[in-house]
């Protein structure tokens, strides 16, 4: 007896140091984020010097450069390109749009989706078909749709707490819409922005084609827009026309890359952990919350455990993927090369949901009684309110590395997320808009979770 | 044995029923909230109809009966004034500043302090000395002070997790500042805004003169002026001098009245559970998120419960406070009455931190057994994130109550509180920086907590 409680007593003081140390380091790395942090005119330089930087255009190139020097500077062990071929589409000339009511023609914002093709040169007029699912399309069938344009406007459902369900719920109609409706002989799909923000901003974002369909253009309209036109369809019926014209097309695929940068671990240096998030953005802003926030929250992370001279058992890696906005071409050659060089794949944190307050991390791929472990965490997590760890979450850019590397945990990093759509694929979406201590915290989060993990692993 | 079994067995399925009716109740309030509710545009109404409104001001007036209409307009069973004599300070002329450098004028936005006097009618021109702390005037002394303007500039330390605490730790000098530097012989004040953020935005607030003291007049200055003035004076030292010009006074005490709204107890109606906010506004804004988002949020919550057709135990009463920015006197006064009438409160909520998404609440005067207890209603509250109820907290406006209305539960609604002191008090505080969301989810923890606390009170 007497030795077995010797052997716990001294469990639980080295359990207890481990914890105060653990402690003692969290409160460190969160006072370098507030106090000497780098994230906030890192996002600065990215959003007003460079801005916009969809994937294939200069702007990207320009970003790729800027991340390999911002990581070189900081002194991170290593600092390479990933290269990796991208699509290069363009949105051409400013998308023009009425409602065309008799001899009234009624000005509505517009923005064609990302991928979409372009609308005849003098654009498309057709009568309007609102429809609130893709299901309902099959109900409509062919004889109500064909020669039509399709108005998706299912509005996002406000009783979602977490407004990324709320995205994932109305989501189809920008993603699925427009091929869907193709099927039936849709001439055009107009979708109501993915926002619940009531406004005169289009949110772009991507639109999937089948690839064995037919392509027809597609646009998104703002919120206010949609109303307008839900109201005046309710009132005068098919008597109703809409107008657009977009001149977006495809370009060659472009030769762009990933921004890697590791800090070398000191036992395991084949054993990865990655947090990261993409450098890409669309093109109608300075993609400061997407994903602005993202790479130099994630880059911030990384030098926060680089400046405070923590040396890694394992190989961390800070990482700015390319052109997860319309192609994910970036996570899956990560993933391909991580397979390919045999990386050992610890956890991967994806940062793509804003530079909000922080909240917390969901994890994929623990066991239950792993789960049940990060209650220690949360306690390290508590004292700044990011404790929220909880089962479930990744992102597309991580999300690869699920089948290329076995065994690897998928973290998504929680932020706050109600004001998230508010700006999400807009010109609204700029430095102004983001706050420098959520920012700052965020990338703490983040720093100590990557330090956590790299001390103890998920046990 | 059996009995007990028994007894045990019934004891938990009643527990777990009305926990399960209590959970379903809390939803219906969060529905209510975000998809029917009125908070944000009652509070675009305060903010764009009213704008700001100073205690003793015509607004301030205008905002009482705007408060009685609406209370009345959502068929309140008890809506009524509280009359209650407040300060009536007013700016004046727009402020003028400049460090002088020799020949060199350079302007900084300076906002004369709350209650403070006025400079001279030409201004004040002195010599600067720059100070950190309260204590430093002491160490210093009447030689180096007197006839000379002293310029407090402790900024926020960024360190700290929650900003009320930074705010909490650097007001002392906006507080305390002007009278204890009026003791030394100094000739007026320039305290650094209290805040983190970097800008132009001087940040008013009221300073406490010292009865027997000397009234010096004193000034807020943006934390960029702050930091240009620090730099010169430690590159020039005592040939910098400072000038500035405001025409800030008092007038005669003005008759004004806190807002009162009640759902009538069917059990109980001489007991209360209060929610409020401040109607008043200092000068410079709009008072969106101080405390526009309070007043809107705290109506709201009730507004829910009377929508819903709830009908309490106890009587529940919104208050809307009158003059919490420069004097206290309607929480003062409406502490006063509950003892006049004898009144039996069980717990007053204020909303005095912005309207940012709910983290929780603060509670005072709960045994260490009722705060274990809350755990209960933090598994309620998790789906919402609301649920960090934690020891400590109150408001100015309840506080009064502490002494008044023995036994009752002081709480303190908990937003995040990041982006609080980019705006407090400056012309930057509007309705454009308030979310919708944000500010609708608040109200629906305010109104859960106000059901669970009438059903259940604090066992």
């Amino acid at each position: 007896m007497k030795l077995k409680s010797t052997l716990l007593v001294s469990f639980i003081c080295l359990a207890t140091a481990a914890m105060a140390q653990d402690s003692l380091t969290i409160r460190k790395i969160y006072d370098e984020a507030l106090v000497n942090g780098k994230s906030y005119e890192n996002l600065h330089y990215l959003c007003k010097n460079i801005g916009a930087r969809l994937s294939g255009s200069a702007n990207a190139q320009k970003a790729v450069e800027w991340g390999k020097k911002v990581m070189e500077s900081y002194g991170f062990d290593h600092v390479f390109l990933q290269e990796v071929m991208v699509p290069h589409w363009v949105r051409g000339a400013k998308e023009e749009a009425f409602i065309i009511d008799g001899s009234n023609k009624i000005k509505v914002p517009v923005a064609a989706l990302g991928m979409s093709v372009s609308t005849p040169a003098d654009g498309l007029t057709a009568e309007v078909i609102e429809v609130h699912s893709l299901k309902q399309l099959d109900t409509l069938g062919e004889a109500a749709i064909k020669g039509k344009i399709v108005f998706f406007n299912r509005p996002f459902d406000p009783r979602f707490i977490e407004t990324m369900i709320a995205y994932g719920t109305a989501g189809d109609q920008r993603f699925m819409g427009p091929s869907a409706a193709a099927k039936y002989g849709a001439v055009g799909v107009i979708v109501r922005s993915l926002t619940e923000s009531l406004d005169n901003f289009p949110h772009t974002g991507a639109t999937l084609y089948n690839p064995k369909g037919n392509n027809i253009p597609a646009a998104a309209i703002s919120t206010l827009g949609a109303n307008q036109l839900s109201a005046l369809l309710k009132q005068k019926g098919a008597g109703i026309k809409f107008f657009f014209k977009q001149s977006s097309h495809h370009l060659p695929d472009t030769l762009s890359y990933n921004v890697v940068g590791e800090l070398t671990g000191t036992e395991n240096p084949n054993k990865f952990i990655t947090v990261g998030g993409h450098l890409d953005s669309w093109d109608l802003a300075e993609g400061a919350h997407d994903d602005g926030t993202g790479v130099t929250g994630a880059l911030e992370a990384v030098r926060i455990l680089k400046t405070l001279g923590y040396k890694p058992k394992n190989t961390i890696r800070v990482v700015f993927f390319m052109n997860e906005e319309n192609g994910d071409k970036g996570g899956l050659k990560y993933a391909e090369l991580a397979a390919n060089n045999k990386e050992q794949h610890i956890a991967a944190i994806e940062t793509d949901f804003g530079g909000f307050t922080p909240r917390g991390f969901g994890f994929t791929g623990l066991t239950n009684a792993q789960l049940k472990n990060l209650a220690a965490w949360k306690n390290l997590f508590e004292p700044y309110g990011s404790e929220k760890l909880v089962a479930g979450g990744g992102g597309s850019d991580i999300g690869p590395l699920k089948e290329k590397a076995p065994g690897v945990i998928l973290i998504g990093f929680l932020p706050d997320s109600q004001r998230y759509f508010d700006v999400h694929h807009t010109p609204n979406d700029v430095f102004e808009n983001v706050n420098k201590r959520e920012l700052e915290l965020g990338s703490a989060s983040m720093a100590s979770l990557i330090y956590l993990i790299d001390q103890h692993g998920f046990n």
